[in-house]
């Protein structure tokens, strides 16, 4: 139980501060990043996991990403019961982010939420982006906490990738490869980012699949 | 007592890089982070608590904030006598840091001291985001310096989990977290700054406590 | 076998991650890097590197580079066949982080490659420069894995050296230091990136060499 | 022999890296950093010693800077004829470094070289700076190397301390802490720089002796 605790409180963490950069700093959903930047935004989200994989990294391992959850399961290393109760807790710490958020935003006249969003014209490059990058997210992740990976600076080296994949994507989607990071948002933001919400579970879902049948390709039993 | 100052030694280096990047790059009060920018600003608050944990961490532990002090103190790491002597030096670290930052910027015509503010319309998210963002600072420190903690890269993580809360927090309260690096500009700001100085007292102080108790509630004891 | 679709694999992020961001985030080949700046391009460079080193690092050790593998052969670290198809591969790989790059680009109007290039008038700082910083970088891998170097923070060591050199060269070049990384974009750029291609093979190449002579000279055999 | 010839080649780097970025991405003296701003040049002079560390440290300790070679020497750490050597190679690797950037700058029209100087009105906050923020950097870097220190990671804490340093001191000095890197460039500056040299060899050398001092006064015997 302490476990799931820990995966709601660092998905709260990653949410209410990734979405509170681009919120606070940003001052409208129109203007993603105003004030600290594209850059601001990317390490806010990235610099979020590394705090919380070295704060609750030795509790529950420091999932908080149904993405990362499914492919640590279909890679063999949880079970189907905790895999769910993460993915609930998860989901439930990052709505949990959001009203956190809001109850410091909307006093300060800011609407925006952070939810992720795509031009409808440009839904085959979005949902291309979310399932490669977030298969390249959890390849990082599968490979860093493997027994031939590095845990001493795992957590520095899967936060700074997921950095990088900000600094990409921003242009993009806003960047989910996190199905719980959009649906927290989502929810407070309304109809339009509800309506895209599917591309933000499914594409990150299908990347993360990808992802742990790559790794079991490229690696050795020994290395895993 | 060698311990105390180095306590001293630390808080004053934060409290003069980090102040120092704003009243420097940023030429005036009404233009914090101009030259650097908030990132700027953000990056030099955190790399000062990076700098300081290799350089005294092995000598004090480097806490440099009387919220961390009280956290640990809360938890059980440090006796009574210690947390007291500890804040006291802290305290005093950032009234020379700021007379330091004083003497440099003074003759190059600049008046600002780097305190924390809050429009006074928006004091309750001020607390909040004060309040909710120590407690997470508190909790990224309390878990990396803990058994099921890294010690290797504690210290890197820490100051940048410092570097994210900036990022955010900037914008609202120009970020305490930290009742002694609020203390001392304010000695050197005047009137303004000292009356709004009780809320970056009280607000890091409950947060800090709130943190004892979530790692106390989401920890075994072995992890501790 | 695995151990060659793994640099395949990594070579395929590092185009894809770095070239992506000078496309996307600047959305045009005569404006590489608005929106995220040259920082933002150079970050996602090296953090590709970062990402890269600890997901695949323990399979191929993670050259992603033929530049690399060059020093590591003239080191006497690997042998001629593995270096041939780790070339092999590092190519093919940088041909598809180009083309999944293309996919996503096209459809948003993005017409630009993140191919390399330089005035013709300054052919020679060119050509320079790219020596010189390959022979930079290569020094920097062959010391950071050696026995005296230190593993455990190597792969986070050699993607902020990267994301050095490209704060330094993209003026000049938009920075190769790897003569896939320059081929995959080439070859999707069309006549004139391939006309200047062979400078971004020959230079790097003969940094590398001149790497390796260098650790050869001031290293000692217990050191290497 | 090749510890000293490291410590050549390490300053070198410094030199043609820090302030490279400053000269190539900021195009012109009276614009230091445009296009990468002060942070990318803060930055690449932190980076250079970020790689460095990890290429030569296992050789020479990669000090790289004559005021952390009296630091070290004064600390008891390294006999006086290695220190003088250590101190004449990195002198002349600093021109080295100089001459490799002219080679590359010249063609493009660039006749900045990175020089250091101050407003001869602002002597004194000039020299206090430097001298401070010298006694911080060494006193880092004593600390980190120590027994109580951190060996894993040293070398990124050094280098990122060098970041913050630069990001609160480019506006005053342009930031030197460093003789030698102020001394290459100087010679090919001219003879402002020439006659502003003597500041940057005298207020770091002070500082580096107060770091010694502090170190030896905050830390045991045990954790030296």
């Amino acid at each position: 139980m302490k476990k799931y605790f820990a995966e709601l409180l660092g998905t709260m963490v990653l949410v209410l501060m990734g979405c509170g950069s681009a919120v606070i700093a940003g001052g409208a959903a129109g203007a993603v990043g105003t004030g600290v930047g594209t850059l601001g935004v990317a390490l806010a989200f990235g610099l979020s996991v590394v705090a919380m994989a070295y704060a609750i990294g030795g509790i529950s391992g420091c999932h908080i990403n149904p993405a990362i959850t499914l492919g640590m399961f279909l890679s063999g290393r949880m079970n189907g019961k905790d895999a769910g109760m993460y993915m609930l807790f998860q989901f439930i710490g990052a709505v949990v982010g959001s009203a956190i958020l809001y109850a410091i935003a909307s006093p300060m006249g800011l609407t925006a939420t952070g939810s992720n969003g795509f031009d409808p014209a440009l839904m085959l490059p979005a949902f291309i982006a979310e399932l490669v990058f977030t298969c390249i997210f959890v390849l990082v992740v599968l490979g860093a906490t493997s027994r031939s990976g590095n845990s001493t600076v795992a957590g520095l080296a899967i936060g700074l990738t997921l950095v990088l994949i900000h600094i990409v994507c921003i242009p993009i989607t806003g960047t989910s490869v996190n199905p719980a990071r959009s649906f927290g948002p989502a929810l407070f933001a309304g109809a339009e980012a509800l309506s895209q919400l599917w591309l933000f579970i499914v594409a990150p879902f299908v990347g993360a699949a990808c992802a742990a049948f790559i790794w079991n390709a490229i690696s050795t039993p020994e290395q895993r």
